[in-house]
């Protein structure tokens, strides 16, 4: 994903001390699109926002402490700016702070989980709109934790050749004594090289009853030939309870022009059950500059047994139908800044 | 209006790209005023904020993408000063991005509606504080969009000479089968050029019955003689019930040292009652600098029969009582950055 | 409390108007810490905020006028940046619009009370983290006020040799005939010279009833002696219906290599009660750099009859029990921009 960065040059002043310097960036995404959503024979017209990409605002920076240490900080959190934030502006997309060096990266906060940034890595809808992989919060249970969690510390491995990793843990934050919820650990672990790039990805967290606990496990991977990038991504969960469901889901991206055609298709599984669906996606996205792109998107899902699955999106719902079909068309444009 | 601009030097990077050059403008307004606001033989006195002009904090910025095109976004929200934002943060001042070009500006999100653009641009209080032109939201129905609308798309000419116009269409997002609402389709033209201004606009939106929809239509004019001001604001608003009222404000603005002089005069007109009302408002505010001014303002309203219209503000709130009298007075200073 | 600005070139600009060089500063903390709380034989362990100075995020800046006057604005909000702000964004930490000259300062919006301002001034712990002094809500009542307080004028004397003072009133903002609540009266005086600095304050906020009405005073000073430095708060509540509380708090700080030792002991006495608790605290903030500080502190509560105490956070939360001890540690970052 692009990402323009506002960097701004800082001039750091203390009580009573020599100052120094240092930098902060403004950052963030503005993406609005139109799109038609249907599902069992209903259907729903109207402004989306992260259609593409996720709109964002944030604040981050670094500093260098000398010795080869670093401190960090970054905010940032969502924009729905179809209806301006309508629901309060919050930071919860990622509120962290980091101390760096050799060692590598500690992380303290709210921040993406490692499994569900292997998915979104991985997906070449990014997790974004209509098209994106149905890859997570597969089966009932505590889904509190599928994408972000609050109260985490993780580590990241320093640089090591294409070798990469990270380990987060999560506090429940229970008194002691009562139920134990929200604790989670999970990891992420890959190889990147060349043409080649795969990583896999496991979690477990805690729900209020051990039915409701959910054990997670991902991998994905890609090729890139040039001409034709292959991905594939694999996710399965299984709750306390005894479910398990898993989501494979192939795709293609193909350089095209100023631009980029991009097709997967998505199969969800229930185990011991007909109610699965699968998911075929289209789309274009044609860079108008380096910041702002045009896209369009198409997906199909095809509902068996009781399934309901929808095609979704921020800013625009439908419900669905027990094994009917869904199926969404938008267009939209990506401004980073 | 005159609102200053920060300026921010902007270095785009990319993954893997050349950098571009760019700017992301942080701005604001803060306005803080003692009032007292009296209806019905009883008084309240506080802080309002907004007295002058809207309070608020935003982002915008434009990119050169060449050829002619640009690309822009707009996130402003309302701050509401004097108690900190109690009930929250969020972007519901504008959150859009646009495409701009010859062919004119094409604009997604969170907006203003142009029928209420029509009425703040010649109300010499600008919608603002305690003298601002009761003109919006005259008859019962739905309101949802008297200011501003979700989901909307607008369109908007090119300067073509004097000539000036725009087109906003926002989206209900109805499920098919369901009730409709929130569907607008609004639009505003005029013409201005050296001391004549002169626009119209109109509205429709769909409410949640046929009796909910409001038609709105206004009319509102400037001529500027140099020695003072004359505007004219004529809105006219009708339900789908039947009912129909109109507003009628002839204002002037006399510049008077480093300041101005403002007076307004409204009648609110509720067809087949005699539940009307009519304000008179008296201001004066004075620049410290370019982006300081203090100000302070009188208003008086007169209910006949049934009407409770009260003289309102941001932050400060009196219950009105029919048929008796309500009045206003408040002295601020408006901080702008 | 070092505090890293980031100074940001500002082009202000004007509608037909020449422009003026002024300036807006981004600033903020994100403070992360893991913490273990104890209390009547539970415990919890997590993660919080604002262990060693308060998480926040703020925009302000300061406008030249001319003639020796200046304009000023200051908007902040806190972070908490272990759930990304789950409850939302807001400016409540200040919210203010300043005029400043030789007369000193009149400032409009919401802010600390001076009440609080004393009491946060000489504690130690900036009444921030595990171990912060135990020395505001003493008593039952209107306590609305404590911290902060909306809908405020101020007036700050200007620099007189070491002299300093401060008054607030605040609107309660009640519609005359009714209840009154929220009106706040108070103010801070002192002298800070050499290694001697002492200040007083006194407050008076009304409740709905005459008994929630809370009278708040408070004395604190600080000696330098260079290898340590003393402080000492006192603070007294009373509330209209008779109760009256105090909160003594001796404290040292001592510079040991690039970082301060500091210890306090607090005790908590309601008049006619033997519910009354003592506190101690110790802790130990090393500076990594101007701008990042690793912290560890220790606190323990020792409650007498039914007093339930506890050692509280940012984030993290235990229930007292009557009587029994609650104790807490933790260790966190601390990074300012």
């Amino acid at each position: 994903m692009k990402k323009s960065l506002l960097a701004l040059a800082a001039l750091t002043a203390f009580a009573g001390a020599a100052s120094a310097q240092s930098s902060v960036t403004l950052f963030g995404i503005v993406d609005a699109g139109i799109a038609r959503l249907s599902a069992g024979g209903k259907s729903v017209t109207g402004m989306t926002n992260s259609g593409y990409n996720s709109s964002r605002l944030g604040f981050r920076g670094v500093e260098d402490m000398g010795g080869g240490l670093q401190a960090g900080f970054w905010i940032e959190g969502a924009l729905s700016n179809d209806d301006g934030n309508a629901a309060g502006m919050n930071w919860q997309r990622r509120s962290t702070v980091s101390l760096m060096g050799g060692f590598g990266e500690i992380r303290l906060g709210r921040d993406y989980t490692p499994t569900f940034w292997n998915l979104t890595v991985y997906d070449p809808w990014g997790t974004n709109g209509i098209g994106q992989a149905a890859s997570i919060a597969l089966v009932p249970g505590n889904q509190a934790t599928a994408v972000r969690s609050n109260n985490a510390i993780s580590y990241f491995l320093p640089a090591m050749g294409g070798f990469q990793g990270q380990v987060m843990y999560a506090f429940g934050e229970n008194v002691s004594g009562g139920a134990k919820t929200n604790n989670y650990l999970g990891f992420r672990f890959g190889y990147a090289a060349g043409p080649v790039s795969v990583h896999a990805a496991y979690a477990k967290v805690e729900g209020a009853t051990d039915a409701a606990d959910v054990k997670d496990m991902n991998i994905a991977g890609s090729f890139d030939a040039g001409v034709v990038k292959a991905t594939l991504v694999y996710a399965q969960e299984k709750n306390g309870a005894g479910a398990k469901a898993t989501y494979i889901e192939p795709g293609i991206q193909v350089p095209l022009g100023a631009g980029m055609f991009k097709a997967t298709y998505g199969r969800y599984d229930l185990k011991d059950s007909s109610n699965d669906f699968n998911k075929i996606a289209l789309g274009y996205h044609y860079n108008m500059s380096k910041r702002t792109t045009l896209y369009t998107t198409y997906a199909r899902i095809s509902n068996k047994g009781a399934s309901a699955a929808v095609v979704s999106n921020n800013g625009l719902a439908i419900a669905g139908a027990a094994g009917r079909n869904a199926s969404g068309f938008e267009f939209g444009v990506r401004h980073a800044f």
